[in-house]
């Protein structure tokens, strides 16, 4: 079986889980206890949390709280920050972010606002700043886009929007980017989601990175676990996991990001141009190529590939809950319906390797031509 | 080292762990995704929510939702329910319930009411009864206390309550009670928290049970996940993992029942009463030994403990993070300070043999002998 929907979750590092394994063994406890063996946790979930941070944040001027999850992280951003006035986020963003932001409408509290995108999939940073006034509290840009690969420049984004209004607090769901494409934080960004499980940590286990001087209200609150911004007993294996996962990654970003990014250029070279167009920007991720079947069903394809071997995505794997025919993303980048209807996500990771993408390719192919032949 | 503190976490069930791997090496597809393998995991899914939830329930009125955290379960019961007029917990609740109540006095959307404890630690039925008017839009009950081990009889007080004000959403965490005592959900109880890791389940997972007919609102909100009720990536190797160790405590509930009840009073009658006085009533859950060392200092104790050899608690672990001195569930049943500051939890599980509860006496007994010698 070929694995190319790794934007969706990666197979989770089996070193450090075999690492990792001793919070679920010997140092199970609580990291509340007062007792030496609870307490040395708590030295234990800060070493992570600075390994965790300081990949891509100064440490003196940022800090790391663990959520359950990116989803967690997004919605404890926004429902604690955009409170007021306006809010402004991008058409591109993840149901993470989007979904809350359909929420404050809901609510009435503030009036959300959407960039548009342009065709590469980036935010239309000109539109984006119109939108910005001094009645906006909060603005949210993702980093790397999780259908198309496109890469926000968020240091830049937030320093603009920063010019215009000093007091909007600046947010971008980091996690298609922490691991997986060279960056760091620069002091406008206030808040950076981030999860494990896409760069081969375990499901179940985020953060949100925040400005230090900022402060974060709880969104789940109870016995006051990470400094009073998130309760509940901390998950010492998985946050432990997540950040043996991490050193590995980031021991081999720029190695996997120079292979991947000619994989990626591989595959579509070998891909048939009769079939398939190329979706995501080549200005985009190393790890995700998307392309579109036009006229064909993405989910069909998906289907035959399946059948073949090959696992492969129609956009974010989260959006099959939703039931919504077409990527409202790839819409949003000017596409037409027949386009996002042929969508199929290829996302690769440090396992992908260069037989994979010639097998890919060939089985697209055969699939791809397979079906155009019957649709006629 | 002999571990008393199983209130607090408990060691992870090895072999529900090995079982549950295979989610974390072959089967980590991503639940929500269309092919073979992701789609399967659905299914997965189905089987341990139905597990989980037919211990306790009837699987045609009540279904599962699954959560990050017990914390979490609490949450999104209170601040989805307790939405206007007036809500109603007890003086004895764990800080997952009570720091939501502080939170709605201080948002000022309602008028939170808390029912006084009687000095075994169950809560004042009549007095709770008597603050329930037709304005009470919701009410919460812990099921077993944390520190005091207490069992409310949650299914009796549902009813009563309900006679009073029908339109009341009930709500109960019970998380010290799940797996350990034996108990049915009846109707009239809306919503069932539990956690995973108080059953020998990893941290970083929970469940919230909900009564079918009850419209949940989602907490974390984004791709949709859990039929639209908690968003983000479903964490399936601690579900499963979850599952399997919840099948063999289910297993063995009555037989650890009748052993620990018969610890727990082994463990009281070897400590020398002329150090230690009994705070858990003698009704309450196998599970917890609640003393006070009077006139002692607990933590001093259990430091001391912790020195030979034998760890403990000295209440709710998660209220070491609120840094306040005195257990206010203590002081809720009527105790003074000098009781409350001499407190300690000893708290068992499967795993606790009959020569540990013989070893931990002397221990207990030789340290409150020796400091009770110093303080004179």
């Amino acid at each position: 079986m070929i694995y190319l929907d790794n934007a969706a979750t990666t197979k989770p590092s089996q070193e450090a889980f075999d690492r990792a394994r001793v919070y679920a063994e010997e140092k199970f406890y609580n990291p509340s206890a007062l007792y030496n063996e609870g307490y040395a946790l708590q030295g234990e979930l800060k070493t992570a949390r600075s390994a965790l941070l300081s990949k891509i944040a100064d440490e003196s001027a940022f800090e790391l709280v663990f959520t359950s999850c990116g989803t967690e992280s997004d919605n404890q951003a926004i429902f604690s920050f955009a409170r007021r006035g306006n809010a402004i986020t991008t058409a591109g963003e993840h149901s993470a972010v989007s979904a809350p932001f359909a929420e404050l409408k809901n609510r009435g509290v503030l009036e959300p606002r959407f960039a548009p995108l342009q065709q590469d999939g980036r935010v239309d940073v000109e539109k984006l700043l119109a939108l910005v006034d001094e009645k906006t509290s909060f603005v949210s840009v993702m980093h790397v886009n999780n259908e198309l690969g496109s890469i926000n420049d968020i240091n830049a984004i937030a320093k603009l929007v920063k010019q215009k209004n000093p007091r909007v607090i600046f947010h971008s769901d980091g996690v298609q980017a922490y691991g997986k494409i060279p960056f760091r934080l620069c002091k406008e960004v206030d808040l950076y989601s981030i999860s494990a499980h896409k760069i081969g940590g375990l499901k179940g286990v985020g953060a949100l990175i925040k400005r230090k001087s900022l402060l974060l209200p709880a969104y789940v609150i109870g016995g006051g676990q990470e400094n009073g911004r998130r309760s509940g007993t901390e998950n010492t294996f998985g946050i432990k996991q997540f950040e043996y996962a991490t050193e590995i990654k980031f021991n081999n970003l720029e190695k996997d990001f120079n292979r991947l990014l000619e994989y990626r250029e591989r595959l579509w070279e070998l891909l048939d141009k009769n079939v398939f167009i190329r979706v995501s920007p080549e200005s985009g991720t190393p790890y995700i190529l998307t392309v579109s079947a036009v006229g064909l069903r993405g989910e069909i394809l998906l289907h035959m590939a399946n059948d073949k071997g090959l696992i492969i995505g129609t956009g974010s794997a989260c959006s099959s809950n939703a039931k919504t025919r077409y990527s409202k993303v790839v819409l949003a980048c000017g596409h037409d319906t027949k386009t996002a209807d042929g969508v199929l996500r290829l996302s690769f990771s440090s396992d992908t390797t260069a037989e994979e993408i010639e097998q890919a390719a060939s089985i697209l192919n055969e699939i791809g031509r397979d079906l155009k032949r019957r649709m006629q």
